[in-house]
């Protein structure tokens, strides 16, 4: 008789909230049978960027296993959860990506922009997916992105619930309710483990309805007499979907600002979430001469990102839209914590110039967190009775307090795996033990390419960035001879005027130290680091600090 | 082919919150064919009572249907759900009645006081249970007392989902969570028809789990030196399960006050419901050799009612159990609208003994509601989705609510019902629509007996409780003849001094029109009748006041 085991990876997610990546492995009597991967998004590192874009999973661990790779599945459509696809998608083998309709739209869009072919299969909740040993259910559930989605992954040693971000709304302004029969049906055989969100388990009570809000734009929307002027992120699409309603209802045109929010309502456009009158869809280059209280700007930038579209109307640099007294700006999300500075800078130049801004800190229902909150987890645990949890998709703090909270409906604390990226999962027939951990590191995404940002890169700009470069050029004969007096530059180090006896004493040493001695050759790379360690040792003793220090020879 | 109607009669229950009784009838080709019956409860009239202890449900209208009655169904055992059961039992027919384990026992206890010698059925959670043309489910939730349930109603033109009293508990401290499977099947089909417990549609959010109390309880009982005094409904056996096991806890003995708390939580305990170890279980005679830290009193009377076992240690007529300085009395319900005053009397009368008083008003989590919140309400309807809503148990503003909320999840105003008690609901294939009005009045129940008590009898309370009596004696000879001076005597409507003058006129009236003019025979009945005008007359111009007049003639 074959026996079946089951291996959980997180290559991303359970503790970092964003870069989502998780791979389910079926072994047959010990041989690995099937692959199947959940999401693959991208990251924000924690620490501020140094000039990286965002990072990706680093998909090490599956070179080789291309074949065994069946279907990648995608829960929804937010970019830590899908916008790592086309970096990984190539290597990964392209299986078929099985997701939601929006979900796919979005994906399909980013394969254009990096000329991948491939199509996306949209799902029926209705059917069941065979993969090698696996069979899928997508299920509806709610959260701020329509179209997002549940899985259950029907192994044959037991149900995996793969509940990635949702909360449980009773009232979704736009598409369908969590389907709770699905939801309960997946629990009812037993389920062997769920993997929950934990995002809000700090939280008490049940999370709002996103419908709140759209009240609340309504509302403020009659009392504005000039713009109105909201910003969300760019993937909200029901959020955006109820500020378009209101606008309609007052008749105001509503102009998208910012690529990523033309982007993301042109797709919502083009399948029918967003149907926007003709007439009311308006360009930003018509602001000027529409009367303020007909104009309803839809902005991105809700976090205060330099160089945003809202970045841009609040630092006067929009040449088409200017704030005035009387439009009312909307921030419609939370800072996300680190963006917390920027975001009020926004709120500040934007009042200086006369807007009403209004934000959470003083109007309650302008966001509703798309994260359940501790009832909402509660209740996905009572109707799915599973016999173990992963929480993932918060912090490590975030997993502590889920595992607190299953502890109150009964669960022994043993049964909440509270796994580190890499920290995998063995489950066999009715049980689960944690197994070996992967190795992963970071995989940085500049605007130059990806994975080329290493962290030694990243560990100059940190110096660069605290304590600035000097270059020290060494002119030298083709006997590698010191010929004439060293140069220095230097960028972010000292003042110039201060650092003229700095410098001038650093170059007195060079010279000193590398002097030839007689008829001596130098040896160009030793020379090279000796400045090095002169300089390094010059500049700390005398500054106290640790410029990066380049050191180049130039042939005379 | 044949044809079904369903009609749906609320006896008692749909605005008046408490007397809940409901009659489904099932006809075929328009004959009566079976007849169900959910729950039997008694009502507290809203008005005060003037002698009247409860109301029960007309039964009127089943006169000489009881043999189409299949069943009695009870939901839960709280006393306006199966008190009535007792005075209407033997006139429905005495058919089964089918309920949960604890409400059994309290049903079998009550029968037991009124030499019923009937049995009532435990049910199983698992089966169907098939009464004529109905078949019926019993689901598992949660409420202020174990064992509640809802009824799935299968008939032949569709379901009913009877969601009486309930809360969504996650956490229950004793006993299952809601069956969220069996909820969510039951609506997986279609629904007909939702019956929802509609008390707590006016509270945002989630209603909190009954386990909040349990942890208050051992908090506070940490720091009582002295007597700890826990006072809740007596039926609530949950929160006296969680103050017992704070007591075995701390080691304090248990000792129940009031004859409805030692009845309940004997039958709790004869169904092991409430385990207490023998050693820890007290008598009140034993509380004075006690040290005041080895005793927890539970005791009835949380609404301040007069005669309870509450009441009577507040006012020191409890000879064996006196408040000292350091007790401390947990008042663990909050007060049924119209007893405020009650309750904070006995607040005030306990604090001046030097107890230390909590109650609601200066500390939330003493007291979780037994009955949804408004997330808990329309978790219910996206768990079953119903086509049309029939809210009770609530009041006409609690309907109105309830409509609006089902209106939130985008459903007509004209598929919910707000039925005042006897107005019916005729449901075919699919269709619902408002059916004639069945006659229903009030049937008061006081200590001398059932039904005795009729308006007149209430009217004439009402008066005597505002305006007092006069009692007008008139001796008579054996022709009928006025012989001597009349007798007055009055209470409760003026001071004695103050009415002699009024007393004196009053006769001297008397005197002069039924004087015998020459040999006239008196009619004692009319001179009666013209007695009781004149005195009305008379003591209303003198005083503005309209007494209760009672005239009776003697023999002389």
């Amino acid at each position: 008789m074959e026996t079946f085991k089951l291996r959980f990876i997180p290559l991303g997610g359970v503790v970092g909230v964003t870069k989502n990546m998780y791979v389910y492995e079926l072994y047959e009597n010990d041989i690995l049978k099937d692959i199947l991967i959940v999401d693959c998004g991208i990251g924000f590192p924690m620490e501020k960027e140094l000039g990286v874009d965002f990072v990706i999973p680093d998909i090490t661990y599956l070179k080789g296993k291309a074949d065994k790779i069946r279907a990648i599945l995608v829960t929804h459509g937010h970019e830590d959860h899908t916008s790592a696809l086309p970096y990984h998608y190539k290597d990964l083998g392209s299986p078929s990506i099985l997701t939601s309709n929006l979900t796919a739209s979005f994906i399909e869009n980013k394969f254009k922009e990096f000329d991948i072919p491939s199509k996306v299969e949209r799902v029926s909740y209705d059917k069941e997916y065979t993969f090698g040993g696996f069979q899928i259910k997508f299920i509806r559930v709610t959260h701020s992105i329509p179209d997002t989605t549940h899985i259950l992954i029907k192994t044959p040693i037991g149900d995996i619930y793969h509940g990635a971000d949702f909360k449980f709304d009773l009232t979704p302004p736009f598409g369908f309710p969590p389907d709770f029969y699905e939801i309960t049906k997946a629990g009812h055989d037993g389920l062997l483990c769920l993997l929950s969100d934990a995002l809000g388990s700090e939280r008490d009570g049940l999370t709002l309805s996103e419908a709140i809000v759209g009240q609340t734009f309504e509302d403020t929307m009659r009392k504005t007499r000039g713009k109105f002027i909201m910003t969300t992120f760019s993937s909200n699409i029901s959020r955006i979907r109820q500020c378009v309603e209101a606008a309609i209802k007052f008749n105001r045109k509503i102009i998208f600002l910012g690529r990523s929010m033309r982007e993301n309502t042109r797709i919502a456009k083009e399948i029918n979430y967003l149907p926007i009158p003709h007439n009311l869809l308006g360009k930003e280059e018509e602001v000027m001469q529409l009367p303020p209280n007909k104009v309803c700007l839809i902005v991105a930038g809700s976090q205060g990102q330099y160089g945003s579209a809202l970045s841009k109307l609040a630092n006067k640099m929009n040449k088409n839209v200017k704030i005035k007294a009387g439009d009312r700006v909307i921030i419609s999300s939370d800072p996300i914590p680190g963006n917390e500075n920027e975001v009020y800078a926004l709120i500040e130049e934007l009042t200086l110039q006369g807007a009403d801004v209004v934000y959470s800190d003083i109007q309650d229902q302008l966001h509703a967190s798309g994260h359940g909150s501790r009832e909402d987890l509660k209740l996905l645990i009572r109707l799915t009775n599973p016999k173990y949890f992963i929480p993932i998709g918060g912090t490590v703090r975030h997993q502590q307090q889920y595992r607190k909270l299953t502890e109150e409906l009964g669960y022994r604390s043993d049964s909440v795996f509270l796994l580190q990226e890499g920290e995998t999962v063995w489950f066999t027939k009715n049980k689960a033990t944690l197994g070996d951990t992967i190795e992963t590191r970071n995989i940085y995404v500049d605007a130059y390419g990806i994975g080329d940002v290493g962290s030694i890169v990243l560990r100059d700009r940190k110096t660069l960035s605290s304590d600035g470069i000097v270059v020290a050029i060494l002119p030298i004969d083709n006997l590698g001879k010191l010929v004439s007096r060293p140069k220095l530059l230097s960028r972010g180090f000292v003042f110039e005027k201060i650092g003229i006896k700095l410098f001038d004493d650093a170059i007195k040493l060079i010279e000193k130290t590398l002097k030839p001695h007689g008829s001596d050759i130098i040896d160009a790379t030793k020379a090279k680091k000796e400045a090095i360690v002169l300089l390094e040792q010059h500049f700390f003793s005398e500054t106290g600090r640790r410029p990066l220090i380049m050191v180049e020879t130039i042939q005379i």
